[in-house]
């Protein structure tokens, strides 16, 4: 058999009769047309609250070549990222790794990790990842206590120590960066008061991690996760956490993000993250001087606890949401989105991150909003 | 402020006091060596079980920008890879999909969404993939009844119909290509006994999707997953699942690996399944015979059960099989992988998947293994 060998469609296929004894059934599904078309995929300007676009190094890490998952290349790769994270979250934690999963599988991974059934669960619901980790918790068998607030607010250390004090939680439950509302959640001192009540700290970092600064053993963080497709500039796939308890793990890590992430990672350490931290400040003051000068109001009051990642602003009277981000994508190809969760309908979020924070990304997108605010039908009210 | 912008580090960036009043710490976790170095990453023939290499226009869409995980076109690819999974599948089920995971997560989805605690749940256990539904299983607190098998075998429609009378359970389980065994499980009729007995049937097809036959909706399987870098020479991280019942889904989806699992899945559209299967079962029966010209013995006895995408050999007497991997790992830059699980320290495995399944290939590792015969040391036996 192996002389027969003859160039055909399977180029050194020998044409015996074993070639037809496969089959069991007729193909009753046919090859679909819409994948005979090729792929395209357009060029954007992604200003909304993630995924941000990818910066150029991290890009061109994800046209190289797989490796096996378990080979020594990658097991360096995995300890780059893991030094990388223990220092873009600024902690020492052995326990510290990429998860193969997007931000919201970090949060189950947290969550599983650190809740029984019947631990009480205090939850800070300002926005809708407080809702999420809220729902999860629920599911887990948690007795979970809600701190609600407005979007938009975030919370004092005298409220949450209410909580404490009421509740007894296990867990505590923060966003650093509200991506649906563009607060800044404020995190001195809850560590420490975490610790007087025999509480664990669970800090959602997605949408401001190496934007603005954190701290994780200074501040006295139990668990902190974030993702690759915000500051990082990396594609969404793979997140980001660190905590000190144990956990089982093995499947064949996505190896191509983790090539991504270690290149996004190795820009903030050449750049440093104070400079990231600086620029994304600065970035996002000179936006909003733009929003102003355009009328339009910045939703959340408080500039203290305004988001440098996420910028939101409310929608402007009498116009739709909708109308001014489909003008920004139709005749700018620039994303920014409408609200999420509790504040759908009445925000309009801009993100900068990573390498689109850049002043002419703000010229850019405040130029296009400045001829949707002209374009856009506009209500009497 | 506006005006005072000026090039600096960040160029845009005013030099003003406000700079330094963000950081609350000092950093002492300091930018990690480790990632000043430059990203290296070899080129590697992967004849393990997987991941296998990357098909060049699949790597291509790798280096494609990122673009929102809610854009029109973003929906227009997900129904493209949804199409492509059908006819891969060849199934008409609308609840067809890529999970943002691996492998294990697609297996971790259909369980938690098929087993509810108390459930009897019969599982095929002739290697590795069975162990780990057993487990699940049995955290969702599931009553697990294994059909303990020697890797190497697979199941007769009569054992599984004692099984099925004996435990009446909700679910089984089977893994089509049992990838540590290098075994391909049968697949006609079981579908049509599971119905008999009122019972889901949940399949593996991560080793063996698009090398072999498998009929999603003619062989009635109601739960069908399978992995992206394996057959489909797709980057690790994605998954593809079919089934019937409901499921609730939004995170940001990896965009990257859905542009690289549309490729793939066009790829086997303009190839055609058949021509697929037909490859790697030619691949494999020209791998066969070079390794028993070496004097190797298969692992899996019968031919009619041997796996097409990866196959089995018995560690020749005397020899450690980890010499013989990392011989031609150093030699060649050819992976090759020892057993998994139950077939540990018993067998090498060689996988020929997707754009790796050429006699070029095979080529290659009958010559290295032919050397590391040669060069390896050997125990009298």
């Amino acid at each position: 058999m192996l002389r027969a060998l003859t160039k055909a469609s399977v180029p050194w296929a020998p044409r015996s009769r074993l070639d037809c004894s496969m089959a069991s059934y007729p193909l009753l599904v046919r090859p679909p047309d819409a994948l005979r078309r090729p792929l395209h995929v357009p060029s954007r300007l992604l200003l909304g609250p993630g995924p941000s676009n990818l910066q150029p190094r991290v890009q061109a890490a994800g046209r190289l070549p797989v490796i096996g998952h378990m080979h020594k290349e990658m097991f360096q790769i995995m300890d780059d990222i893991k030094q990388g994270i223990q220092y873009v979250f600024q902690t020492k934690n052995a326990l510290t790794l990429a998860v193969s999963g997007s931000g919201h599988c970090a949060l189950e991974t947290a969550l599983f990790n650190l809740l029984e059934p019947g631990d009480s669960f205090l939850v800070g619901v300002n926005g809708i990842w407080g809702q999420r980790a809220a729902e999860i918790g629920e599911r887990i068998g948690a007795r979970v206590h809600p701190l609600l607030k407005e979007p938009g607010d975030c919370y004092t250390l005298q409220e949450v120590e209410e909580g404490l004090a009421q509740h007894r939680p296990a867990l505590l439950f923060l966003t650093h960066g509200e991506s649906s509302s563009g607060v800044m959640q404020p995190l001195d001192g809850f560590g420490e008061l975490c610790q007087r009540y025999q509480c664990l700290l669970l800090v959602d970092a997605v949408a401001s991690l190496g934007g603005v600064p954190i701290y994780m053993d200074q501040q006295g963080i139990d668990v902190l996760y974030s993702g690759s497709q915000k500051v990082l500039n990396g594609p969404p796939g793979l997140s980001l956490i660190s905590f000190s308890s144990k956990a089982k793990y093995h499947h064949t890590v996505p190896v191509t993000g983790l090539f991504c992430l270690r290149e996004s990672l190795a820009l903030v350490v050449e750049q440093g993250l104070e400079t990231c931290w600086r620029q994304h400040r600065l970035a996002s003051a000179y936006l909003h001087s733009q929003l102003q000068e355009l009328g339009l109001q910045l939703f959340v009051k408080d500039p203290a606890i305004r988001l440098h990642t996420v910028t939101t602003v409310a929608v402007p009277p009498g116009y739709s949401w909708r109308d001014i981000t489909d003008y920004l994508m139709d005749h700018y190809s620039i994303e920014i989105t409408g609200g999420l969760g509790p504040s759908l309908g009445k925000v309009l979020r801009i993100g900068l991150m990573g390498c689109n924070a850049t002043q002419e990304n703000v010229d850019r997108v405040a130029k296009a909003l400045r001829e949707a605010l002209r374009r856009c039908p506009q209500r009497k009210l």
